[in-house]
C-alpha cells in the first residue's frame, strides 16, 4: 500500500470520530498499519481536527521511529504499537473518550452482551483491563497500557472482540482497517449506552444466551455469514 | 398500487428512520406490502442509506420469492413476512435498534403505559416476547422471531398495539403503511425514553388508569376520533 | 391588538417549540389571548409545523366559539380556555410532551426547586395535579384537565409558578405572552432534566433554601429586579 | 493588551459556550482580564448571543467601575471580580448552567476524579462550595458567591483545579485566558456527564489512584508535559 493512501485512510478515520460525536476537542486518535512494510500512520498529538490534513499524519515503524512527518505523533502511540505487534490480524486502532464507554471503564465494569446489537459485533462481553499498578503508571505508562490490554486478551481473540476498556481510562477499538476500527468505536459507544440503560432497568439482566450470541455473531462474521451483499 | 410507488414509499420510510436518528449505519429496515397482489417491498441488506434509491428496494412475494430487484433483501425479511401473513390489517413493518426501546427489550421488560403520550398510540403496554429457545435460534431463526411476535399477540390486537419488543434483541413496529410503521417507531422510541426516566423517578409508578387509556387511545382512533382535521 | 398580529405571535411560539426540540410531530400547541377583546388564537389540530402559516391559526372567543379560521382548533383548546378564564394575568399558554417534564408528570411527582436555575423562573416546586377521576375523564375531559390545574393553583400564584404537570399526562406552561409561555416551556424542560439528574445523584437533596429561592426569583421579577438591561 | 482585543476574546468565549451547547438563552457569561491594566471585560446582562458584538462587551476595573460600554454588565460580575482579585494567575472566568455540572452542584456533591479524562484537566475532585447562609444571600449575594468559592480553595490551587461547583447553583470555571476558561467549561460538562453515568453504574467507584492522577495531570501540565506540539 502506498503511504499516501494509508495516511489518507488514517485521516479519514480520525475525522469519522468527530462526525459521529465520539471526540471532544482532540481527545481521540486513529492509526493504521501497512502490514507489508510494518509502517504505522497515526494522528499527530494535540492538533485540531478542523485543520488536520493527510500531510500532518505521522508515519513511524513498529518501534516508534519516525519515518515521515514533521509533527509529534499522538501521545498514545506506544499503546497503538503494542497492539499492532501483539495482534497481528488487525490493521487499524482507534482510541476515544466517548462518554458511555468511558463511564463503563471508569466504573471498572465489562460491558455485558445484553443483546443482539452487541452480539453482531462483539462475541462476548467487552472486557475491562486490570488497573495498572503504580509501578506500571510511573514507568513506561503508555506502553504498559498496551501491555495491560494484551494481557487481558490472553484467552480472548481480538478479532472476535475488537474493543477493550482500559480501567479508569477509556476504550480502545481495532479492526482490519482504520475505517473498521472507527466503525467499531461507534458501535461500542452505542452498545455502551444501551447497556447502561439496560442495567438501570434491570440490574440483574442475564444477557443473551450462548445460542443467540453465536447466531448473531456468526451471521455477520466467518465463512457462513449471511448479512450484506456478499 | 404500482410497484414503483410501493418501492418509493418503502425507500421514504427507511430514510425517515435515519432522519429521526433511530438507526446507526444500516441497523434498521422498513418494508411495505401491496395487499392486492401480496407483494412485499423491503430494504436491501447492508446497503448504506446515503446511496439507496428506490431501484435498490427488493420486491418479493409472501413466501420470500424475489420478484424484482438484483440485491439481497434485508436479512430480517422472514420476520417481516411472518407479520404480514399473520397480521392481515397491517401495510408496513419497521425494525430498528433504537436505543431506549432496545434497552427495554434487553432488560426483558414490557414498556408500561405510563402516560397519555403512550396511550395516544398504544392501547396498553408494549409487550416483550418470550426469549427464543436454543432450538428456535438454531433453526429458522429469523422466521422464528416473527413467530414469537405472533405468539405474543395471541390475545392482543396488532392494530391497537402496533409495536413489540423482541427479548434480547430490539423493537419491531407496524402500521397501515410503511410511513405509519416508521411513525410508530419514532413514537415508540420517544415513549421508551420517557418510560425509562419515569421508572427511575418512581419505580412503582402505577401507569395510567383504564379510563385515561381508553380516553386517549379512542380520541385518536376508531369511529369517534376527535383529533386532527377529519 | 390586531388579530393578524396575535396569530403571528401564536404561530411563532408554536414554531419555537419545534426549534427547541420540545415537540415530536404535532405533539404540542401554543395559544395567545387578546385581553381587550377576549379572543384566543390557537394552533389547529394535527397540522404539521412545516406547513403551518399564520392563516391556519384558529381564533375563537373564551367560550370556544370559532371567530376566524377554517380549521379545527387544537383538541386541547378547552384546557387553554379554562386557564385564560381563571388566570386573568396570563397572555399565552403552551402545552408540550417534552421528555423530562413528561417523565415527572408520569411519575406523579412535583419538580422540586433544586437550584437557582429553577428559582430564577419558578418560585417554588412545579406542582403536579391530582389524577383525574374516571368521571372527569369520561366527562368533559379536556375542560376537566383545565379545572384540575386551576384547583391545584388554589393557593399558588400562576404568575409566580408559570407551569404545571398534569399527572399521567404532560406539562402546561403559561406567560404574559405566547412567546413567554414558550420560553417557560423551554426552561421547564431544562429544569426537569437537571432535577432528574440531581435526584439520581442525591435522592434526598433538600433543594434550595427559602433565602436563595427568594433571592433568585426576586432578582429577575418584581419591582426590584436587577437582571437585564432595564 | 489592547482593550478591543480583550473584548473580542471575551465575545468569542461567550459564543463558544453557545456553540458547544452549554448555555440556554442567556444563562452564561464569560469574562477576561488584562493583568497589566487590571481591566476586566465581561458579557452584558441579558443580551441575546445572536445579536452580541464586541462593542456590547462591558469593560470595568477590578472594583466594578465601568470604564467602557453603555450596557449593564452581567449580573454575576461581582463573582468574576472576586475571582480575579483572589486568583492572580487566572485570565478568564466562565459561568454556565450546563446540565450535568449543575446537577452535581444541586446535589451538593463534588465531582470525583473517576478517570483520566478528568485527571487530564483537574488535579483532584471538582469541589462544591458550602451553601451560603441566609445572611450571605440576603447581603451582597453575588460577591459572597465569589467569597464562598475563594474560601473553598483555601487549600487548593486554582491553577490545578480550574473549576468549582457553587452549591445549589451551578459551575464557575477559569483559565489563563477567556478561551481557556470556556474550554474548561466544556471539559467540566463532559466530565460531569461521565461521572454521573459512572456513579450510577458503580456507586462505590473508587476513582483514579494518586499515581494515575499524577501521571495524567502532569502529562499535560507543568515543566515535564509531553502532550501536544511543544
Amino acid at each position: 500500500m502506498e503511504l499516501s493512501r494509508l495516511r489518507t485512510e488514517v485521516l479519514e478515520a480520525n475525522l469519522e470520530l468527530v462526525r459521529r460525536g465520539l471526540v471532544v476537542y482532540t481527545w481521540g486518535n486513529a492509526s493504521g498499519i501497512d502490514r507489508e512494510t510494518g509502517l504505522v500512520a497515526i494522528k499527530p498529538s494535540g492538533v485540531s481536527y478542523e485543520k488536520m490534513t493527510a500531510d500532518d499524519i505521522v508515519v513511524c515503524d513498529l518501534d516508534g521511529k519516525i519515518v515521515e512527518g514533521c509533527l509529534k505523533p499522538s501521545s498514545d502511540l506506544d499503546t497503538h504499537l503494542e497492539l499492532y505487534r501483539e495482534f497481528p490480524t488487525i490493521g487499524g486502532v482507534v482510541h476515544t473518550h466517548s462518554k458511555f464507554a468511558t463511564a463503563w471503564a471508569q466504573a471498572g465494569r465489562s460491558i455485558p452482551a445484553f443483546g443482539t446489537t452487541h452480539a453482531d459485533y462483539f462475541y462476548g462481553p467487552v472486557p475491562v483491563t486490570e488497573e495498572l499498578t503504580p509501578e506500571e503508571i510511573g514507568g513506561d505508562y503508555v506502553l504498559n497500557t498496551g501491555k495491560a490490554i494484551v494481557r487481558r486478551f490472553r484467552d480472548l481473540d481480538p478479532a472476535a472482540v475488537p474493543a477493550v476498556l482500559v480501567a479508569g481510562h477509556a476504550p480502545f477499538c481495532w479492526g482490519k482497517s482504520p475505517a473498521e476500527a472507527a466503525y467499531h468505536a461507534v458501535v461500542l459507544e452505542t452498545v455502551a449506552s444501551m447497556a447502561f440503560y439496560t442495567t438501570l432497568l434491570s440490574p440483574d439482566a442475564p444477557g443473551v444466551s450462548q445460542a443467540l450470541l453465536d447466531r448473531h455473531y456468526l451471521r455477520k462474521h466467518g465463512a457462513h455469514a449471511t448479512y450484506g451483499q456478499k
